[in-house]
């Protein structure tokens, strides 16, 4: 194994000092539990916006933290879901009276732990909403999920959220918010090489010379698909075309019930792509993948995009949702209304992300 | 060789042809001969500001054309410079009457055609000056250079001179200005594995899994010295330790005399950083190292630059000059002054810059 750490141990709270001396501008970390919070917290007469997950998928959470977007990032270890006593801890910092909404990435480790640090929050009296990301449309149910997995949608979701607590927004209007770029929201991904946890020290999973993986999960777990290696035209098409014609998908989500002061399950159905629509598009690098090849990739997703009759209006192509160095590229398409697209083009101050006055 | 590509002799065409479909708002991309130039050119009523090079470095040189900085970008094949009539046009293309600023990253190749292409314009009475950056403090003479190569202060001089022209600097004004920043610059970089050109389809040089390259070429050339890995507080403090304790370099570079009608060579001498000094820093990755390691060096650089009384009071945390899917870290630390920072912070509007109003 070969990378640019110190101890394997030590990986993400050395990473996390780097950021902190990087943007003092932006934001702060504590350490014990370890978690990001704006510069400016608490969020003080209006909502804060929480996130958190495993470490290796940077620059998510941690480089969303800062003005515009995320209040607070909990990061777990490399590929770990963060602890009830971090998210909790960190909302504590952050609340400023008018509740906090959670966004949580479908993976069951995350789900379970922002559930119980909603609960010890609320025993606290402070509101909280929790909202689950799952726009994977590769697979249903993985080594690390029940139902479909969080992808880029979460970071389209923190930023209009983020967007729409700074024009005010209560919590009950900003969590339906969160809830309806989920269900507009649809990605895929694939790997050509694995990724490598510093604390394993060997690849996460072995692919041939001439093989990739269609469909792979962001902690290097199995897609839909193995298959030989394919140029990046045809990769975009698989990755796009499951995209596009996914059908409206349904399942169940918890959702904190105010009335009853508890969660029910909720029925949630996608919606689908149609001709006409605008959508935001997001070309990932998995990691180890350069910018230039993700150029060739928009150039290919943009066309047959167009093809649908479907617009892309905004986009990120570089690196935004990552599994540690591995190569691939993961595409995410967000439809996109009025609402969605005035909170996207809102000014943010982020490491990560950074546009507007 | 896996990558996100079609064809191997197609990549700079595929992937400049997705650049121009995701950035209609900040670039065009011409073909035969190929150059992408800003949204608005010609320059009109000041100077125009060009750059150029291999392929292979992205986000460098056409993920900076936009607006605030380069007016337009030739790039080469991979590794390969561009020829003299890409900057012919592209410079025919972004005149505005007030003259050409070409800043050229010291590669034989690069400095010779960006000379020709200097006589072919000058033949047209367009006035152009050209400035070498040659920053890479690892090593003098390559097998890509004569003297020190052109490395991430590159960056620093694309911005600062793009901004410069928008304030209404001269021609004269810019270039001086474009040197001033060169003598003030120095980077070094290090591999942790080799890159893989497209047209090779092999790692460009061989290295063991417990080796490293310090001072690595941006095109894989040999750099200084071959080590066994070591963590990323040694690997840090090696290249840190070269830039800081650099000492004044002393060369001759080719700069137009516009009396004599013709270049003359002129000493240049670097300057040296002392305490007290403001720097801009970049840690760049070197295309495959994740953003997560590189705050692990940004910590470590802090902290050295800290104890030698210098300040980062600026810093780039990412991809901006980088070999394809090299894994490794390149430093880069400019010296500032107030004319520095003032033109360093002024808005800028480019696929891989992006601030301001």
């Amino acid at each position: 194994m070969k990378k640019l750490i110190n101890n394997a141990e030590d990986v993400t709270v050395e990473q996390l000092k780097g950021m902190a001396l990087a943007h003092p501008d932006m934001l702060e970390v504590r350490f014990d539990p370890n978690f990001v919070i704006a510069k400016g917290a608490p969020a003080k007469g209006r909502v804060a916006i929480i996130s958190g997950g495993g470490s290796g998928h940077e620059p998510l959470h941690g480089g969303y933290v800062g003005i515009g977007m995320l209040d607070a990032a909990c990061p777990g270890q490399v590929f770990t879901s963060p602890t009830p006593d971090q998210m909790y801890e960190a909302a504590k910092a952050v609340n400023g009276g008018k509740g906090v909404l959670q966004i949580v990435k479908n993976y069951t480790g995350d789900v379970m732990n922002f559930e119980m640090a909603a609960d010890m929050l609320r025993a606290d009296g402070i509101e909280v909403r929790n909202v689950i990301i799952d726009d994977d449309v590769a697979v249903k149910d993985s080594s690390y999920t029940a139902g479909r997995r969080g992808l880029g949608t979460t970071v389209i979701a923190e930023k209009v959220c983020g967007a729409a607590a700074a024009e005010g927004y209560d919590l009950d209007r900003n969590a339906a918010l969160c809830k309806k770029v989920n269900v507009k929201g649809k990605s895929m991904g694939m790997a050509l090489t694995s990724c490598i946890t510093p604390q394993n020290g060997t690849p996460t999973f072995d692919i041939g010379d001439d093989e990739m993986e269609i469909g792979i999960g962001i902690h290097g777990e199995p897609g839909a698909e193995r298959m030989k290696v394919k140029n990046a035209d045809k990769i975009t098409e698989i990755l796009t075309t499951h995209i596009l014609d996914d059908e409206a998908y349904t399942r169940k989500l918890a959702e904190w019930d105010v009335d009853k002061g508890e969660s029910v399950d909720v029925e949630v159905v996608d919606e689908t792509f149609q001709s006409g629509d605008k959508v935001i598009a997001i070309v990932n690098s998995m990691g180890g993948t350069p910018i230039s090849e993700l150029y060739t990739v928009y150039g290919k997703l943009h066309e047959l995009a167009e093809k649908k009759g479907i617009s892309i209006v905004r986009k990120l192509i570089g690196h935004y949702i990552t599994s540690i160095e591995m190569q691939g590229v993961s595409i995410t398409l967000v439809k996109t209304d009025d609402e969605i697209l005035r909170l996207y083009d809102a000014s943010v101050h982020t490491p990560a992300l950074n546009w507007g006055t």
